[in-house]
């Protein structure tokens, strides 16, 4: 074993959707370690739609350039180590890239227990969950008896936000693409109900749902749905801007919400938050998602593809919406 | 003196521009008063761009109808009185109306000394004072050495907002239409300078004086000023919006800005106020600016049109941008 596969970057999709052709195959030496690193088999990739805002680099994420070995978060097994903190068969998790083996340091990688929560720790007890906590919290203030809304419901931060909100005592209401992932809200997560903006009128089912308005918003999605809930919020709404996925394959850059003005006559506010800035608090937030996962007070799912050749096609099932709950790819 | 003439609203302008046909000349009977009231003529009215979504129907101010006398507030004199409080040659503000004389009572007119300050209660004394006070002061939160950028910064409130951010350290750039309202901002009111809109690329002069970026951005006029701004906001920047003078004579309700994404890479906010909100500090409020214009702290400037024939052609000023300082007129 002295080569390994890799997916690098091969274009940046700038004002244009992302596509297989923007990853190139390729086929690399494996370098030998020096001291300090260990290297890592990979074998669970994680997949998020700001990977696509790294590639275009512009944003915040860090740049990323053609050439380069694409970056992800993953996890994997230490299979040689130079490195006293990272033994061969340890388990760790940290940016792993598209390849068969990474070499990582202790600064990169973090070693994890190996046991039923290893992949929540790329979701519900990773960066989604940490994202959804503190935009659910910090950026929407959630009361009980808050109508909240939730775009991207059935999305690793969208599920989660969503039941952050039934615990704290609100009602929630998810919108998401399909009737498996509505009716996966609202029977197996507890929400209160589900739009299927796929085959239902967002606007008139806000309508029905919400007749007193909406009080919180978290939105992944941008486009018609911020303009829809945009339209119904109550007094002193919270908007709370995570994502805008369907802003994220346009070739032109989409308009804004039209009905903006609304944040005037209700006296509202819309904000926008990176989960990185709340890292000082992250070790505490991570123990209670952790208790509430143990405890079943947050479900979560994985949408797991398989094959080291499906990684590039599988990044794009987040843009389509087909993936169901956490995008993972197992190597 | 048996009749008099008034201006009715004979259309509702939503989803198109207010015109001078909006607006049909009446002549009524003067009704005899009823205990309690008072009959006042109308000297001065007041004009603000509010009037348009009031005769529209929608958003937050009170409905109006086709066939009632338009509404406005204004100041006038007490000619003939049945109420103990408001003596004949007394001086009045309230909601007048588009008419030669209004009956009120002490619930809708209030006693006002005829000083030197009698007009300023129309604007940076009244509602567009509080307007910006509180707005800046409660959304804004400027802090010393921020960046303020105001739009429609020559306008009744605008030019408040930027003299009330110089008072507090902040660097105050305005946005206006025009080379004379640019001027003003700078060599009379102290802004640190000025963007004409008209005549300069706003994006660009923004890019040369914000080269930290925006902190603080009170928006009077939505559009592509608002979205040039969201594109250089700072972290943490608020951006409050307080009008969207451009949008308000569309006939299709135009796209919001396409840039609000910046909100969250800027971890930033987007709120709407209404001064109404802060009723109960509002006495303090217009202590403060009374003795912050006396002392030539906050200076303002009246565009005084003239003739009651002229006022459905004058509340148009405000959408064309005609107007420098405060729109009123004098019957």
């Amino acid at each position: 074993m002295t080569t390994q596969r890799q997916w690098l970057i091969n274009g940046q999709p700038r004002g244009r959707a992302v596509t297989e052709d923007d990853f190139l195959l390729h086929e690399a030496e494996l370098a030998p370690l020096a001291s300090g690193e260990a290297r890592v088999r990979v074998q669970i990739l994680s997949f998020d739609p700001s990977q696509k805002g790294q590639m275009e680099n512009v944003g915040y994420a860090a740049a990323t350039g053609i050439g380069q070995v694409m970056t992800a978060r993953g996890i994997g097994e230490v299979v040689e180590s130079r490195c006293e903190s990272l033994k061969v068969g340890n388990k760790v998790i940290g940016q792993l890239g598209w390849q068969e083996f990474a070499t990582v340091s202790p600064t990169s990688a973090s070693v994890v227990p190996d046991d039923e929560l290893l992949t929540a720790r790329l979701g519900p007890l990773g960066g989604t969950g940490l994202t959804a906590y503190f935009g659910l919290l910090r950026n929407g203030h959630p009361e009980p008896g808050d109508m909240l809304v939730v775009s991207g419901a059935a999305g690793a931060t969208g599920s989660v936000v969503g039941q952050i909100g039934k615990m704290m005592g609100c009602t929630v209401v998810g919108i998401a693409g399909g009737q498996d992932k509505c009716a996966w809200l609202t029977d197996d997560l507890g929400f209160d109900a589900a739009i299927d903006y796929r085959g239902e009128s967002v606007k008139a089912r806000l309508k029905q749902l919400c007749p007193q308005g909406v009080n919180v918003f978290f939105d992944n999605v941008g486009g018609t749905i911020l303009n829809d809930v945009l339209a119904r919020i109550a007094l002193h709404a919270r908007v709370v801007i995570c994502g805008g996925i369907s802003r994220y394959q346009a070739d032109v850059l989409p308009p804004g919400p039209a009905n903006y003005m609304n944040l005037v006559f209700m006296r509202a506010t819309m904000s926008g938050f990176l989960m990185t800035d709340y890292a000082a608090e992250s070790p505490q937030a991570l123990e209670r998602l952790t208790a509430w996962v143990r405890e079943g007070r947050i479900r979560y799912r994985e949408d797991m593809q398989e094959g080291f050749e499906r990684i590039p096609a599988t990044l794009l099932r987040l843009f389509s919406g087909e993936n169901f709950g956490k995008q993972l790819l197992r190597l």
